[in-house]
């Protein structure tokens, strides 16, 4: 049994996906399919959503709804012109409902979340009746499922709800029996509410709901069709001879989420991992490579680093103060302002005086995270807030680390004799990360001196 | 113009006060001192505070007060002599007011805030009675000042009351005038309130208050006199040559708090720092030993590590879960739930993953921290609470290695060598603490190998 | 300058309306009009918005706006045949948003106060195009305004918005213009707030927007048409001789509400009372009776019983408690319960013992006021809660009543006599209204018997 | 068995209660005694308590404690001769205690809730040495005993517990062995919590003390001794004739709660009236005189009208508003602010047309009330509020009038006869009271005319 996750980006990729799954079909394997919508459409989804709420004047709903319509009518020629027309009934009922939802929207100057959800899904619904198509054009059977129909419940948390665990079952009995003797495309991104609200899942949500179909259906492999060859030793676009990783294990994988998150989110392997599911992750234009795969420790070959991530520009805060110390009511204070203020903290360091917090946030969060700390200041145990808006963040990943004295040691040597100095470092206990921050201008060398240390460009025996 | 702080163990120790007090007075230098309570007597208050609002019996109160008194008496008689009667006068009037208040309490078996910290400062009204009389014994005028005559005012936060900056004129009008011709000696720990509610300071509150005291009056030192010889260069029970650091900043003595608890709490640097004083730290014992000096870094000397802190037994709490990803409400939840069960984190480390976040917390704090943490993991985002009852933490400190490349390859490769597997590890922006955790077993070889690699043993020159 | 609020029952009524317009019009005057939606439609909009909001199959959203339009063009055609065709576009265009918001609503499952208050609207929004169409044909000018056009400016308390001061200005300076050649048709019950979303005026909605408007004009007189001769002495279904009051003042018409509810809720006279304009009651199919007029106290004739009401059928109930004596938070728990549970309480009654509180409701809320009013009893101060479902209250109305001494002797002699038993008695400082409830059985007899005391059945001089 | 309560003015009061006790003792009866501090003491005790919290200065703790002394022992050696030594040891041990909590009270400037109770107890525990000792002194077996003791529980709300169920059964076992050789007097006013802590029971706390034993040993009456005759048919002080009721039921006597507070407040009725237990009035001064009676209806006279209670001087607020109309949150929101600034409300009025509440509250509480009312006038649905600070309140009492036609009538006819004008009335449903307001110029006259109307000066039949 198998099963794949694809990104729709158009009647090409389309027509990829279908010839791979005509081939695995063939095989002998059962597939069940998710996507996700088309490139471009669920932003412009959000974008007319917004536009909707806040314009006083009629907003072009009939235009967005026309062009989203000869955007899909014209796949739909290319992939599955038989059924063409009898589809294009389909598209157009789901159109009607998402003009019907802008109209209201705007009528009444209220989005709400249950709304936006609503209008977001369409992205799904509408490329799943394609594939579909597509998939029986080319003699398969299909039906396309919306993730309601999949089995897929979830919590109200509207924009970025939880699958529940009773989908499991729900999932189990109405996807398998549709594998029997065809493939069922299911909409990625979407779920809905015990009560039959549709809901979305969030950020990569569409891989997301690979990962809860593959392992509710006990998949023998969860794949996950990308545009990119598999995940790499570390980003090419910096260091040129990076190297796909043929192997790599779970943890590893979600500890390169960050640099990776065009890759996978961990929130994808999350569900595979507590089944012990492996998740390949494949180019769809390159079916014949064999990507990436993730799966538990015991495969991992015998590499300490594995890769070495990298994020450009980020910003450094840190928090001083002698009162700090042996205060638990500080780190609330701190953590709940910046929560209250929507920054995501990326990295943390508090050692053990006590009396500094170190914090990496994304640079589009540093107003808003000083604003709030500045705030947390005036309660009078925080003797100074300083940041730096010009530092990189590098970590260096691998399971092999747990365990294995002097990595950090040969890490930062390296970047000693580079003459690079640390402005930050973090390593938790799962020691399978080794985190740190470097003035903007030594990121790139840091990272190019680490991947030589390692010998990532290298193939392991 | 000088200042001393010092603790008044017993008449010994007294003595030796009078002593250095008459040596440097008759060097021409205006001298304030702060005295803390007696040994034990601190203790003894919390104890039988707590006891006379429990017991349902009749608490020995009397008991209690005369042995107190008997204790201060023998005291008193051996230090001066001559104002034994006078002095005893005073001090019993303190006594009728604490075994009135005891006794109220046991009444009402009821312990207010207020009556606790009014309990508490007794033990600095007894001693600085015997003090001042033992000056004037000793034919230096001396008049005994609580806290609120002293010009100490604070806030309402009884048991740990934070210093109003209004206090400064008031300190300086109060006291100054006192060291024409005198040595006035005020009551530690304690302070009132702008109603003259009488509030207590926390945590080594006689040094704070020696502190505050000290800028107040622009002091040209501050000297805390301890039983020890000065700030090591780590813990003297594990390396045997371990040294007395002569010079350190301010910002490595705060760092070195933890370890150096028993030395300088990171509060007592503070407000020196802000003014820019020196403090001092001197052996009562050893008076002309030179001690460890505290200043502004221009005056540290060239070594980059100055001082390597050791906490032999704590406890490693991991969490992780790839949902917590860019959720600024998670690190809230987990530090509100830690603060409201009273739980400090002495370490902190997130990597950029922001899949984990490892935390150090106190032995004694661990059970309340999972269970705390684990309420928070119902909340959906965390996928495991694991701990470790048994690591040690360790902490490279020194000014020189901000902005010196190869510091943290030298700790960390020196580490590997020993084969010390390092659990965590973290570093702030500051630069000033290189912090890490080592299993248990490790701990004491990872000190041993870090003192011998920076060669703390050794003079600088 | 007049000025006309009136439903609009059915053609036949919308034929009276215009040829009452025509009459007062042709006699110079300048004439606005504001309309209520036509008959029914108004809980029709009610029960479908509820239907689509729960129904789980397809509501019958089509069914429902085809049979609204039918019954609107049948009355479009009878009353202005020659309009009937580009009128019933712009009826088209609005059932087209509406069948849009309902179809949304359903989509969605979700009837957020917004999209509620907009369906409850289109019943005017109908019924105003179609008046409107037939003064034209009668050949008076005239264009709709919704609420929002003619300048009701609302807070967004929807279902029961308070429309704000500063409509007044807008109203006046967007009608008046309107009035001079022509007959502008408002559309009651509805107003708009600062960002133009719909809101709706709650109970007599249309009745409350021809008073605001007709204040904001400053018009003559308000003319409120109904379908009775106008306010009468006593409910004419148990008193057949009852009367039409052909003058009464502001207070004694508030005084009315209650039983006088069909024809004048106490919001429709508080704008006029502050501008001291004249409020007229006519009944539509008799324009030439006088019928009743409200006006300020000055003018009114010397009886000092205007009216007696009567509520056929309450509940009463009775808190009685020693510990209620003297505590101010027990009013408070009482009313805030109540108000929790959503109970309205009709009268209040405490005497000057403090431990009695008697209160009156409706029968459809006694259960939720017991249920309330028991958790308070849990709290300690009430002893017992009592109650009694079959009661009614009778309320003697008039302004001669403040200060005349001797009209309660003569209520309560003359009820005496009658051997009626009165529960409950409750006269508030403005003494133009003696209310008293008794045993249902005695209702009709003790409203008979002041009815003739006070010769209410006789014309006053 | 029987049983007393009683205040214990001074030493011939005390004289008087010993010879009732010895009489009815020596008639075989059981009896319990009840007592209230000495005159003035418990009034000495509040105002010490507020000075020792708020002086500066040393306060006159000291002297008040020795006035104190001399005032119970000048008592003690009048009534108790023999045991005076002994029983101002135990006065004296008290007074230690005292002394004790005002010093504490003083040096912490902190007067909590808890000490503040404690404080006030010690007026009822020093007239129950001396009670007990004089009964002792006439031969009479006697112990006193506190309310923790006494088996009295209560909640922990401070200054104004409430006595628990849990109580009687505590009670009975504690004081009924006791009265079978003796007579125990208990100290009225105080009880304790669970935990032991004092509290006492708000105003006359005594009497309700008395009432709470009473019911908890069943006895077959309670005697409350004062100093007047009894309950009378009205206020002497204005209406000589005024008799003493002989009878009375117990909804009557609560409902003259107010008028009668000097005699019994209606807490006191509470808990016999449960039990169905007579209460007795009388006078201490005039023991033979045989007072007034409190007991069930069943045993009443036919009268129907028994008493005329006067309020001379209060205050009337009426709020009115069309807007009120209907909405439940009004009255929550009138009487939330009323009770947030500790007004409490005498009489309430709404009639029928839910325009208009008037109120009735102390003269003191009337600019509270006013600036509280007009913050919820802010809210916008009170038009105006107004008020009279002249005005009476008066009260017509009698369980009589319930069922009776026409009371009413001949209450209002004699008023109007004699120009009295209503400016508010109020009866609720038990219809044992008919309230009613009237300026303060006709309040005398009002209370006149209608005990003259209904013959209360008269004996009945």
């Amino acid at each position: 049994m198998k099963f794949g996750g694809t990104s729709v980006g158009d009647d090409k990729i389309i027509g990829r996906v279908v010839s791979i799954i005509e081939k695995y079909s063939s095989e002998g394997n059962e597939i069940a399919l998710v996507v996700s919508a088309m490139s471009g459409v669920t932003d412009q989804l959000h974008a007319i959503a917004s536009e909707v709420e806040k314009s006083s004047d009629n907003p072009p709903v009939d235009a967005f709804v026309n062009s989203l319509r000869s955007k899909h009518k014209k796949v739909l020629d290319a992939v599955a012109k038989d059924e063409s027309e009898s589809v294009m009934k389909e598209i157009d009922k789901s159109l009607e409902n998402l003009k019907n939802i802008l109209t209201a929207v705007h009528n009444l100057r209220e989005l709400t979340l249950r709304s936006k959800d609503y209008i977001i899904s369409f992205g799904e619904r509408l490329s799943a009746q394609i594939v579909s198509a597509a998939l029986r054009q080319a003699g398969i059977s299909s039906v396309p499922l919306n993730g309601c129909e999949a089995g897929i419940l979830t919590n109200t948390n509207h924009g970025c709800a939880h699958v529940l665990p009773e989908s499991s079952p729900r999932i189990k009995s109405r996807v398998v029996p549709l594998m029997q003797d065809g493939v069922p495309v299911i909409m990625g991104y979407m779920g809905c509410t015990g009560e039959g609200i549709v809901t979305t899942l969030g950020r990569s949500g569409s891989d997301y709901s690979a990962a809860i179909v593959g392992a509710a259906i006990d998949a023998d492999e969860v794949w996950i069709w990308t545009d990119v060859d598999g995940i790499m030793t570390s980003d090419p676009r910096i260091i040129e001879d990076a190297r796909v990783i043929p192997e790599i294990s779970y943890l590893e994988a979600m500890e390169l989420s960050y640099f990776g998150a065009e890759v996978l989110h961990p929130r994808t392997i999350e569900p595979a991992m507590q089944k012990g599911i492996p998740v390949r992750v494949k180019n769809t234009f390159k079916p014949d490579l064999p990507g990436s795969c993730v799966l538990s420790d015991k495969h991992r070959d015998e590499r300490v680093v594995k890769a070495i991530t990298f994020i450009d520009k980020v910003s450094l805060i840190n928090l001083a103060g002698a009162q700090m110390f042996g205060r638990p009511g500080v780190a609330r204070s701190i953590f709940t302002a910046l929560a209250e203020s929507q920054v995501n903290v990326m990295m943390i360091s508090q050692g053990s005086s006590e009396s500094n917090i170190s914090l990496i946030v994304d640079d589009d969060h540093l107003n808003n995270a000083l604003t709030a700390l500045n705030r947390v200041q005036q309660g009078g145990y925080i003797r100074e807030v300083t940041y730096d808006r010009d530092v990189s963040a590098v970590a260096v990943v691998g399971v092999g680390m747990a365990g294995a004295p002097g990595i950090a040691g040969r890490v930062f040597t390296a970047l000693g004799k580079a003459g690079v100095n640390l402005m930050m470092i973090s390593q938790g206990s799962s020691e399978v990360n080794i985190s740190f921050v470097v003035k903007h201008d030594d990121g790139r060398k840091a990272l190019r001196v680490l991947h030589d240390e390692f010998m990532l460009s290298e193939d392991s025996e």
